[in-house]
């Protein structure tokens, strides 16, 4: 085993773009409401104009799939002059709940690789968005009885990884996360002198995009599938 | 001390009417709501339709502000026969956005109630809706230091609780229970063996009210004011 991570009791794992398929529901519902306001403008003035509502929204919405409907359905009112029909704002919140509906792919890998782990740790799930859909996806996902349990935070910065490692009762050292994001699931645990494996996903949300120099001279390790982490650990 | 609390480790409070605030809000929003409505239904009828709708779009959204909203605009786009006006769609969202951003108005008795608590239990918020919005309200309330951490569950029916004790490591007898809801806060927990002790909150939405049937028999203590635990715990 890698030295570094003798000492881990728990291991946390991201879910959307980790464990399942999740950034490409959200990209195929920017792609249908582009089309939907395809008469007042371009598709890609929509999908900026739209990312602008989403950050502006996102301290009083937070991540997840309401707050992501709320902001489509502001964005057309204030797009289309207060001109939108209310059959296309009907459309709108079809398209949120289509996604609150869509089925749970996993990724390669993921499987096994929980499968082996669980035997040897405790693993949790530990992400971001809405409770209720994070939940009703790790229950279709099958993989449930994998993890102790769920533990949804309202954003992925130092401080609420402090506030899960004191709420686990374990200190850093003991704590290994894994995700797909590096600016929410790698740096800040490497801030705060816990460990991450950065498991990357082809499609990354502007708003989770990290520079170069953010990410230079920090100790973790990547990994291409989740199951090269059994390698890391055994 | 009462005997059956000498086990007590962990005291649970729920949130909304119990540490602070929170239906009279719903309230308020229902009776905007009905106001720019009114030019299609009488007041009496919006609110029974909203209720249908959130009660509809329960599994779907789950609780808290930004489903209520959803559902509001889904109502005023049906019970207007899609000739609802942009600038209502908008005063909706914003309705909500205030209630999002709503001080926090903290319930007779509370905090000295915690003060004493917190030197011999450890202490979690266990609510219902939002996380984010949740946690703001605790960040706001200025309780925050009183509280281990703040657990929010999808839903409060029993095997939510249960999940819950194991996720603590505790027996249900170590766990008491302290809300306003007998359907969400006081039941669940008696009929899995823990302990509740019922403080009611002037009003209820409909959604949580229970049958005299439902409670009779059934081992929990009511008190009128928070403060009145203190008697039974000390």
């Amino acid at each position: 085993m890698n030295k570094a991570y003798q000492n881990i009791k728990v291991i946390g794992f991201d879910a959307d773009d980790t464990l399942w398929v999740n950034e490409t529901y959200f990209r195929n519902a920017e792609l249908e409401f582009a089309k939907l306001l395809g008469g007042f403008e371009t598709a890609n003035k929509v999908d900026q104009e739209l990312f602008k509502m989403e950050i502006k929204n996102l301290p009083l919405y937070g991540y997840g799939v309401k707050g992501f409907i709320l902001s489509m359905v502001e964005m057309a009112l204030e797009l289309s002059n207060y001109t939108i029909s209310n059959t296309t704002i009907e459309k709108i919140l079809n398209i949120g709940k289509e996604m609150l509906n869509a089925p749970v792919v996993l990724l390669d890998g993921v499987v096994e690789t929980l499968e082996t782990l669980s035997k040897k740790y405790r693993l949790i799930v530990a992400t971001k968005g809405d409770l209720l859909d994070q939940e009703r996806k790790l229950e279709k996902s099958g993989l449930l009885d994998y993890f102790h349990h769920i533990e949804v935070l309202s954003d992925k910065k130092e401080e609420n990884y402090s506030k899960l490692l004191k709420h686990l009762d374990i200190n850093p050292a003991e704590f290994l996360m894994i995700g797909n994001s590096l600016k929410s699931d790698i740096l800040p645990l490497i801030n705060i002198n816990a460990n991450a494996i950065h498991v990357p996903f082809h499609t990354t949300w502007a708003h989770e995009q990290v520079t170069e120099k953010e990410t230079k001279d920090k100790a973790f390790k990547t990994v291409k599938n989740v199951r090269e982490i059994l390698n890391l650990l055994d």
